[in-house]
């Protein structure tokens, strides 16, 4: 069941209007709505950068919790609005591929938000957090069911797969999934998969650069030092003490890296 | 009846104590009170953007919602601190003009906040917000009516009419309330008011630049292109696909604009 | 008693999902506890800043809040996590220094956090902010008591005494705590005891820059007057009307400054 936990997800920044008027549309629905802002800060029209974030901090809230996620660079178009379950909670979102690591994670089901009485009357064509994903929520919140929203699909978009592939023996090229506020790079190796680099000598290569360091925390290393470290996101990241390991290699999400061991 | 719903809008970003504090002053006072960030990032002392951005968004809030409004380039002056009601409303916020855009949408009631015995003992020079503006709101949600806060007064600050300028037949010279994330131009030519675009040939003059081209969304412009929009705020927006209108035009909140039709 | 206020205070920006996975994890032990954000903006690992903040923003919050600092540039080496009780409040804090300004205020007892059920069973060795400091306040704000948590300890780390130097008879050297977001330098001199430049002629030098004016207000100045205020914080700041002082100057945190008295 949905609890009145909603989370917000959005690349609308905080400077605007428009976060405020998705909390006031919720609460003018749901007054008893508890909003907990995950970010507002999403690069603007980054389905990537979004899908990260909110595949890293949604198994953290409880059970029934309803997360929204607007980054939306198809607004106005034909693209759908989704309502989607999957691992005891819920997600409304466009149908983008911005969902795609819950997919991943959790049996899942889909539906298409169609229902126009679980929208505002008028639809703009540039404000669907405010016409159609705020009121979702807030009506999911206030105890209508799932099916009452639409019917269940299939073809929801999912982006490609993003694991590394497998290139040669024990080489494999991966991807930058994110870059944090520090400068971290997240890569898409994840630590249980690519164990082998706690115990075997191995080389990250991004551009030019090659990296062969481990570090267990960054105390251990030199200030200005580029290491790999396991993430707390469940991933390798390429890291920099005290410094952006983004600005050092000129990486940024969608950077192509390699990974060797040997 | 306010609810125990607050709103908060002020120019003093995120970085600095100043919102924690005025959290903890309005918790200490209403310790049930929700308080809801519409947003901290107005442009330092920005009377206009603070006037537009919550006279965008009070009106999705459910009734009895107390906004505070602290953009305050005055503070320490005489400048009085206002309660007003409008439309079922509360807002709380210094005499400065930033109830504009309230006033003119609603039939309203105004105050001077002037009992001592809401405000802190001490009143600093520099920092209402926690001294005068987040009492306020926290009394009144906790059930303080509001003649107990001051006279009605009628000589309130407005802002001079910001409604566009009729130059000619058909030529109309307006202003642009608001910049938003994307560089989208907010003007303000009211949509139901300039209808005549949807229908009609028109040119919109920003500087040298003309503008022809009314897109009903962003997907069906080319990348790059610039174009007027029915913006979600209900005002014609000028905006470019995934690009800064803004910076192409050069032009910021308080820019001249003009409207012609054919 | 902790209440089931939690204030949340730290370096992470609002782009990550760190902030996210905190209140998540918050949220999945103590389903009704109150979420307040003070600031994600602390400049990273800027333990000063965090103290300067926290230390201005705790008093105002009610009795029973818990107060959680995460700037933690020594994650995963072998600082301690610390819970500490002063005026009522609980502080859920790295054993850095971050609560050094609270120290100072109020008699407090300081215990390490080592119960192991207190945690997260898997602790990473760079996101204690969701291993162990969330966690912990979640705990505490839903009932378990303090001695549960862990010893009492006295050699907590406190900073080096931020209160100015007594250099010569009228003469003291000082420090600028903190840098607020409109440029404003607020010293270490505390007004109460500093009120001589309220009622003699004074000089505070900083860099190459003297300073003989005290202003009651920002508007009885001039546009880019360099003055000195009696901040809202209880420290004296040096402002420049609708300017940056700190630019003006070229100071930051940590520059040093003298004050004469005549």
């Amino acid at each position: 069941m949905p609890s009145g936990l909603i989370t917000l997800t959005t690349d609308f920044g905080q400077a605007d209007h428009f976060v405020g008027v998705m909390k006031g549309v919720i609460l003018g629905i749901a007054p008893r709505a508890r909003i907990v802002d995950i970010t507002h800060e999403i690069a603007p029209y980054s389905v990537t950068d979004a899908s990260f974030v909110v595949g890293q901090a949604w198994r953290y809230f409880p059970k029934g919790t309803i997360h929204v996620v607007v980054v939306d660079p198809g607004v106005g178009t034909s693209r759908r609005p989704l309502l989607a379950e999957a691992g005891g909670h819920f997600f409304v979102a466009p149908d983008n591929g911005v969902l795609s690591m819950i997919y991943e994670d959790s049996p899942h089901k889909v539906r298409v938000i169609s229902n126009p009485k679980l929208m505002r009357k008028q639809i703009s064509r540039t404000f669907h957090g405010r016409d159609v994903f705020a009121p979702a929520s807030a009506h999911l919140a206030s105890g209508i069911a799932p099916p009452q929203f639409g019917k269940l699909i299939r073809d929801y978009v999912r982006s490609w797969n993003t694991k590394p592939l497998h290139l040669a023996e024990q080489v494999w090229r991966g991807t930058i999934l994110s870059v944090d506020r520090y400068g971290n790079l997240i890569t898409n190796f994840q630590i249980d998969e690519f164990a082998g680099v706690k115990t075997r000598p191995f080389e990250m290569r991004a551009g030019t650069v090659r990296i062969r360091r481990l570090a267990l925390n960054y105390a251990e290393t030199e200030i200005g030092e580029l290491f790999v470290i396991a993430g707390s996101s469940g991933y390798l990241e390429i890291a920099a003490n005290q410094a952006s390991a983004a600005s050092r290699l000129g990486c940024s999400a969608g950077a192509a890296i390699e990974l060797e061991l040997f």
